[in-house]
């Protein structure tokens, strides 16, 4: 944890969706509630998608992250105030057309039903402790 | 909100799964339950798939809808029958032999941690003023 | 239900992918606590995925079984355990380098609020029957 995951209409372009991950990946390593081996950020496209009155310039970009139990209110609250505040910057052209749904859910997972196992984690402490 | 998104077995074809959606879409925006421009209906092929017996007929199309808490659950019965009895229709051939799982879970979002831009309302609720 | 979605990053090859897929569904078909007709693995691929430090060999496989309510903490935890081990097994080279994160949460649904309509059942419970 934490898992982005980013499902959007066919009719954004990979550019436009790769910028976007981007951002909403720097926000979660720069948040500093996450360890940075621990983020994993993607996207799905959505082929076949309906939204709304189905106007064909409609478009949706919907986040849902899922992360640990255990942070508070304030820190959820903050991170996805961020990662909505980068994404708002990131599509303002597309919020000022009539035809775009942006989203974003945030849902905690249940540690007793939650496994891993991450290879990267010991890099990464290694390279900071050697900083 | 509602976010439906289906994913399904990459044997089953596109037109049969836009008719779905099509179909899925017109629930949603027929219940009344919905605000037109909060809809969005998706499909996720997933072309590696493993179904019960692993008999190569085997397909399956398996739905969640994601809704904003605090509906009864009167209305979320009744929204789970409607998209279910649909489906039903348009796969009632798929039904009849004995290769196919259909499915639907309802989940609710945490208000608290459910964020929105959606530049799509303003537009429709304008058109429904007017009219 | 079990469902058993798999998102993974898109620089995984679909032979390691299917293969895997092929021994979750091995553990989820012996485990016994579920029905052979009701198991559905399958696997989305995300082209665009950005993981931890975003080298460029960062990968993940991240595992969400849906479940049907009801089951004990005990089954879970078995459950669960029986995932992750068939994975660190497939995937044990992966993990001897310093760029994988498997990850697998269980979730869940509200029996009430799930709907499904399977004709694989009847089948598999006739063939079951008839040995």
């Amino acid at each position: 944890m934490p898992h982005l995951t980013i499902e959007h209409s066919g009719n954004l372009d990979d550019t436009d969706i790769a910028g976007a991950c981007a951002a909403l990946h720097a926000v979660l390593a720069q948040d500093g509630a996450f360890e940075l081996g621990a983020i994993r950020v993607r996207a799905v496209r959505c082929d076949i998608s309906l939204v709304a009155d189905l106007h064909a310039d409609n478009a949706f970009f919907a986040m849902l992250l899922r992360i640990g139990a255990g942070r508070s209110d304030g820190d959820k609250d903050r991170i996805g105030q961020a990662l909505m505040a980068a994404m708002q910057l990131h599509f303002a052209m597309r919020l000022q057309v009539p035809h775009f749904a942006l989203s974003l859910d945030i849902v905690e997972n249940t540690p007793a039903f939650s496994w891993k196992s991450n290879s990267i984690h010991p890099r990464l402490r290694a390279a900071k402790g050697a900083t």
